[in-house]
């Protein structure tokens, strides 16, 4: 089951098109992924505090339209399990009020700790479970 | 050959984590695109109050290591032409005291009217010509 | 009486010192404006599709203390007409789980039209009406 | 005498007015003073690193004109001590082809430590000399 935030548009963050900027579709998702780790007992910014970095290595992003000021949208987050050491995070935005699909993304990230070596706490390996595929 | 832009790191840009935030790449990336094509004659704030509206249709990007505060570095863009209606920028964001490779990236774009139909001026062709591959 | 909106910080609106970065309370006070237009049917958005502008031309912010990531907050608005042009926001943002004072603003705005003059529309004047003080 | 940095308007950095939007101020301004602390041996990230934090307890900023897309700009600062625990930067924007004043703004702060009691390190000191008035 995927995990869901919802938010709207805030005008500062369309651009001189009259559109959401692309660069803050990276932002929505980065905090659609947060909300979703601290739903499942994860805290980015703990972690940080105790040099533990959870860090994107890679982003696919699509982008099918565009969000307007005003505009209502939600966000799902579906975890993914790619390998030992990455974990992926497939999510999309759509438009609420007609379920258009504005952006599909897979971001891969991996964590690291205070040497920038590559440490998986606990808690992710259970959010990400290794899965047989 | 591939066009350079020079930036620096600025403190606002910097995370929690104390790096360069993952969605200020993008940022940094669309700068440099944009200084690309103003080099060749392309205003893209122009084209936009002219309701041509150059869009990103999908970005892939590698992050590699992490730009901190004060970090000097400089981003290439060599435009490549994918089909009819598409045109790729290769951008790659290296760090200028050791020539370290931060980012890689991969945006695809295309150029639409108006009426959000595909359209490719002129001086778009030019920069990004048809290949024979 | 005050209109209000309740926002939650996002992670990447924090900074290297671990809080929400000054600059951004600017948005979050532009945003809760613009909301608070908006409920009194005042479109920041269509007005500048129409190219009147309301542009901001003073703010007075006083920093009381700092916002951290997760953190839920509320953002008060107070209009107050101070002259024949020009109208003033009052502004407070507040921790949710205390009431705690964060920001404490003052912004004051006039609205121009296509040429860059002075051009309070209806719907302004209705909103903060000219008061005998 | 005063500091100068020089910048250029980055197209993201505009809103759907086409013009900087108001919050990008804050952090040109924040950018700037940061330059002037480093060119005076004060490194802000390496304080916050050693949880001495700067921190800004009030701005007040005019707006006088508005940059755009492309536009190259300068700001000034300028060091002023307020009082034993307070120093003062005034500083202005001015947009480069004909020296306007764009900007103008008076940032105070003050330094803290690991408690969030008051702190001013030697350096700052140095920096903003109390004067007698």
């Amino acid at each position: 089951m995927s995990f869901r935030i919802d938010l709207k548009v805030r005008d500062y963050e369309c651009d001189l098109q009259g559109i959401v900027n692309n660069g803050v579709y990276f932002n929505y998702l980065e905090h659609a992924r947060h909300e979703f780790l601290h739903a499942n007992q994860i805290d980015f910014a703990k972690l940080a505090a105790d040099k533990i970095n959870l860090v994107v290595i890679r982003s696919e992003i699509d982008f099918k339209a565009s969000l307007m000021p005003g505009d209502e949208f939600y966000i799902l987050v579906t975890p993914k399990r790619t390998s030992k050491l990455k974990f992926a995070f497939e999510q999309q935005v759509y438009r609420t009020r007609d379920d258009k699909l504005v952006v599909a993304a897979v971001i891969i990230g991996t964590s690291v700790n205070e040497r920038g070596r590559p440490f998986v706490p606990a808690e992710i390996d259970q959010v990400f479970p290794l899965q047989v595929e």
